[in-house]
C-alpha cells in the first residue's frame, strides 16, 4: 500500500563518501546501473565489467586526453549485492582535495550525476534494502557521538525498532482484514472479528505504543544530551563544580576531533550517556539565584532542564536558609539533586542539623572529593533506565509523532467498540492508525516525506 | 650500500586514513604480520583469514563483549599486495567520529598499535613499494592544490623523477667500479676507467643535474604558488583588479571545500598554476607606493615576488611619470608587468606618446576589459615554460640540497682529473656524489632523515 511512487533511478550518481578535508585517502561513490561502466572509462587497469563484486582493482584515473588524474584502488559491488542494491563503484583515491575534485567532474563529464544529500541511502531504502526507520538511523548514527545515542541509532538501524512496529501492525492488519470482509457481507450481518478480541488488542497496542512514546523522554535526550543546569547562589561553586567535572572528562571528549572548544566547555558524557549544561554561564552570574528562580525568564530556563543540580556553600548556609532554597526547588517540579558543597567549612552544627537530609551529597569541589559519588547521582537523577534495560527508544520526533497519532486512532477504534459503531467505522480508524504505523517504517510514504528527510543528510550518504 | 638500519615492521599499525569529521562513511587502515588476524578478532562475518586478496566483506564489529559497534566492509589485501606491501585491512564504518574512535580503541586493545604519522607510506618505502622520492611525492599530491603542483607531484609519486636519477648514477656507478678495480692493481699502473671518458660523463651528469636544480624554482612555486604582488600609486585600482581577477576564479576556488574564506581571498589559480598574492594589502594601502619602494621594508616584500604586476592609472599620469616608475621597477630587477589601467579615460596625447612603449598591457579592472590577455601575460611573466615542456622539476628543498651537493662533488671530479690525482683521491669525490644523488632516491638514507620526512606526513598516511 505504498502511496510512494518510486523516483526513477535509472541514473547512475556519484558525491565524495568521505569528510572534506585532506587526509590519506578519499573514497568517491558511484551507484546506478552504469556505476560500473562509467568508472570502467576513466579507470586504466583492469576491465571493471569483467569483475567479480566485492573486489578490489588497483589502476589509474585517466581524463578524456589520457592525463593521469591519480592512482586508485576500485572497488567493484555488482547489484543487488551493495548498500544501494544497485551496481556500485567505490574509488579510493589519495585524500586531496584537488584530485576529489579533478575525479568528480570527470565522473560527471562521462555520464554521472552529482548526489543529492542522502540520495545512496534513499536509493537503499527505495530497493528495499531497509525501511525508513532504519534509514533515518543511518543518519543517527554518523551524527551520534555518546555511547547512548550511538547504541540506540545502531539498535534503529539494525531494525530492532522497525520489527516492534512491524509486529504491531501485522496483528492490526489481520483484525483490519476480518473487519472489512465483513463489509462485503453487509446485508449479512456477520462478525468475523470478534469484538472482544478486538478490543484486546487494541488495548495491547496501546501499551506497547505508550511504551514507545513515553520512551522518547528518554530518546530526544540521548540524542541531543540531557540537558543539565547547575544553580544555587553566587559563591556556592558552581564554576569550580563544572570544571571540576568537565577536566575530568575533557581528555576524553578531546579525543573526538572536530569538536569544537565551545562544545567541550559545556557538554559532559557520563558513562555513556551526554549531559549539556544550558545557559549554565548566565544563571552562574544571576546574583541571587532564589530570587532570580522567581523572575520568569531564569524559570523558564530551568524548565528547560532534565535535571538541576543544585549547590548549596555549607559554609554560608543555615539549616533555615536551605529549607527555603529546597522548597523553591520543590515548587519547580523538576527533578533536583541537592549538593552540599565546602563540606569541609561547614560548621559542626549545620551537619548535625542536615543529618536527617538524606538526599544531600557531600562534596569539595575544589578538592575533587565525592565527585564519582556526584556522577553516579547524575546519571540515576537523569533517569535513563528505559533506555538501559535495551528496550527500544524513539530518538526521532517524526516516529513521536506517528505515535501520538496512531495512538489517537487507536483511542477511537475503543471509543467505537464502546459505543457498538458499524464495522465500516471502524475499518476507517483501524485504517488510520495503520497509515500512522505505516509512516515510521516507509511503507506507507510520499515524496514530501521523503525529501524531507534524505535532505537532512549529508552529500554521499 | 643503505646505510639505514630497518625499523622493525613485526608490529601491526592502526589510523583512520580518511580526514576527521562527519562523513557517509570512514576507513581505518590497518597494516603489518597481524592486521588480518585482529580484524578478524573484532570482525563478525566471514572469516576473514580464509578471504582472498582484494575482496571485500560484509559484516559487524563486534566489543570483546560482543557488543555491537557498527555494520561495516573490511577490504583484504595479502602481503605482498598491498600499499606497504604487508597485510593491509581497510575497515569502511560509518563516517562517525564516535564509532571511528570506539573501533580505534578496540583494535588496539587487540595488539594494534597506532600509527605514527606516514608510517604506512615509510613502511611502503622500508619494504621497496617506491623510494623515497616517490615516497615524498605522496605527500605532496595529497597537499596540492593546483593543477601544475598536482601533474609535478604525481610525476615524482610515478617515479619519473626518481628514474632520471637513477639513470644518472647507474652510469656513475659504472665509472665508480672501473675506478676503484685500478686501485686493485694500485702497483700496476693500469687505466681500466678513461680518463677522457669520465670527464665526458661527467660532464654530461653535471648538465642534467643543473637543469634539475634550476627547475627547483618552478618547482618550489608550483608548490607553494607563486609570489605575486599587485603595485601602483594609490587609486590605480589595484584592489579593483585583484578583486576582478578574483571573482572570475572566486567560483572554481570555492568548490575546493575546506578552503577558509582568507585563503580564496589572495590566491588565484590561472590555468592550473596557483598565484600567491603576498601582502598585498598592506602595499595597497601604501598611499605613495614610488616612494615607498625606496623604503626597505617594501623593498624586501617587492624582493620576494616572483612577478609584479604594477599598475598605471592612465588617467592621471603622464610619460614622464610612467618613466620613472618603469626606471623604479627596472632597478628591482624583477620581472614586472606594466599595465595601463582606466584606458577608457586615457588621454589620446598620452597614449599617442606611449605608443613605442609596446610591453604596456591596456585594461579597465573596472569594466572587467583585457583580463583574459592579462592572465596569458601574467603566465609568461611566471615564466614556467620548464615545467610546461614535461620535464622532471625539483619541488623539494631536501632534494635541491642533495643536487647541489652532487653537483659540488662532481666540480671536484673534474678539478681532480684537471690536474691528475689519483684514482683513490678521484673514487672519494665519485662516491661522494653518489651517496648524495642516492640520499634523493633513498637508496643511502639514515633513521634520522626518514623521521624528518615521515613525521611531516598526517597520520594514517
Amino acid at each position: 500500500m505504498a502511496l510512494y511512487s518510486a523516483l526513477p533511478t535509472d541514473d547512475t550518481i556519484v558525491a565524495l563518501a568521505t569528510p572534506q578535508g585532506s587526509g590519506a585517502i578519499a573514497v568517491i561513490r558511484l551507484s546506478g546501473p552504469d556505476a560500473i561502466a562509467i568508472a570502467n572509462k576513466v579507470f586504466r587497469g583492469k576491465d571493471l565489467s569483467k569483475q567479480d563484486s566485492h573486489t578490489a582493482h588497483f589502476g589509474t584515473i585517466r581524463t578524456e586526453e589520457g592525463r593521469i588524474i591519480d592512482e586508485v584502488l576500485a572497488t567493484i559491488f555488482v547489484a543487488p549485492r551493495s548498500f544501494t542494491r544497485e551496481n556500485v563503484v567505490e574509488i579510493s583515491c589519495h585524500g586531496s582535495q584537488f584530485i576529489v575534485r579533478e575525479i568528480l567532474n570527470l565522473l560527471i563529464r562521462q555520464g554521472a550525476r552529482p548526489a543529492r544529500p542522502g540520495e545512496f541511502t534513499q536509493r537503499a531504502f527505495l530497493n528495499g534494502q531497509f525501511d525508513l526507520a532504519q534509514a533515518e538511523a543511518v543518519a543517527d548514527l554518523i551524527q551520534a557521538d555518546s555511547a547512548a545515542a550511538h547504541e540506540a541509532a545502531l539498535h534503529q538501524m539494525r531494525g530492532g525498532f522497525s520489527q516492534e512496529i512491524k509486529d504491531l501492525r501485522e496483528k492490526l492488519i489481520h483484525f483490519a482484514s476480518m473487519v472489512e470482509l465483513e463489509l462485503d457481507f453487509g446485508e449479512e450481518d456477520v462478525e468475523f472479528a470478534n469484538r472482544d478480541d478486538l478490543r484486546q488488542l487494541v488495548e495491547e497496542l496501546q501499551r506497547v505504543i505508550i511504551r514507545l512514546i513515553k520512551s522518547f523522554a528518554v530518546g530526544s535526550v540521548l540524542k541531543e544530551g540531557v540537558p543539565t543546569v547547575i544553580a544555587g547562589k553566587p559563591n556556592a561553586g558552581k564554576s569550580t563544580l563544572l570544571n571540576a567535572l568537565l577536566n575530568e572528562e575533557k581528555a576524553i571528549v578531546s579525543e573526538i576531533a572536530g569538536t569544537t572548544r565551545d562544545f567541550i566547555e559545556d557538554e559532559l558524557i557520563i558513562e555513556g550517556i551526554h549531559f549539556r549544561f544550558i545557559d549554565t554561564a548566565g544563571l552562574r552570574e544571576t546574583t541571587d539565584i532564589v530570587e532570580a528562580m522567581g523572575v520568569k525568564r531564569t524559570r523558564e530556563k530551568l524548565q528547560q532542564a532534565s535535571i538541576i543540580l543544585y549547590l548549596f556553600d555549607l559554609s554560608d548556609e543555615t539549616p533555615e536558609s536551605i529549607g527555603k532554597e529546597i522548597n523553591q526547588l520543590e515548587n519547580l517540579g523538576k527533578p533536583f539533586l541537592p549538593i552540599g558543597n565546602k563540606v569541609d567549612s561547614a560548621s559542626a552544627e549545620l551537619l548535625e542539623a542536615l543529618k536527617g537530609f538524606e538526599q544531600m551529597l557531600y562534596i569539595s569541589a575544589k578538592d575533587k572529593t565525592n565527585l564519582e559519588p556526584l556522577k553516579q547521582q547524575i546519571l540515576y537523577k537523569a533517569n535513563l533506565t528505559s533506555f538501559r534495560t535495551g528496550n527500544t527508544v524513539v530518538t526521532t520526533a517524526r516516529h513521536y509523532d506517528s505515535l501520538l497519532k496512531t495512538n489517537a486512532a487507536l483511542e477511537d477504534v475503543l471509543k467505537g467498540l464502546d459505543i457498538g459503531v458499524t464495522g465500516d467505522l471502524l475499518a476507517l480508524d483501524i485504517r488510520t492508525a495503520l497509515y500512522h504505523l505505516g509512516e515510521i517504517t516507509g511503507e506507507v510514504t510520499t515524496d514530501d516525506l521523503l525529501a524531507n528527510i534524505f535532505s537532512k543528510f549529508c552529500i554521499g550518504k
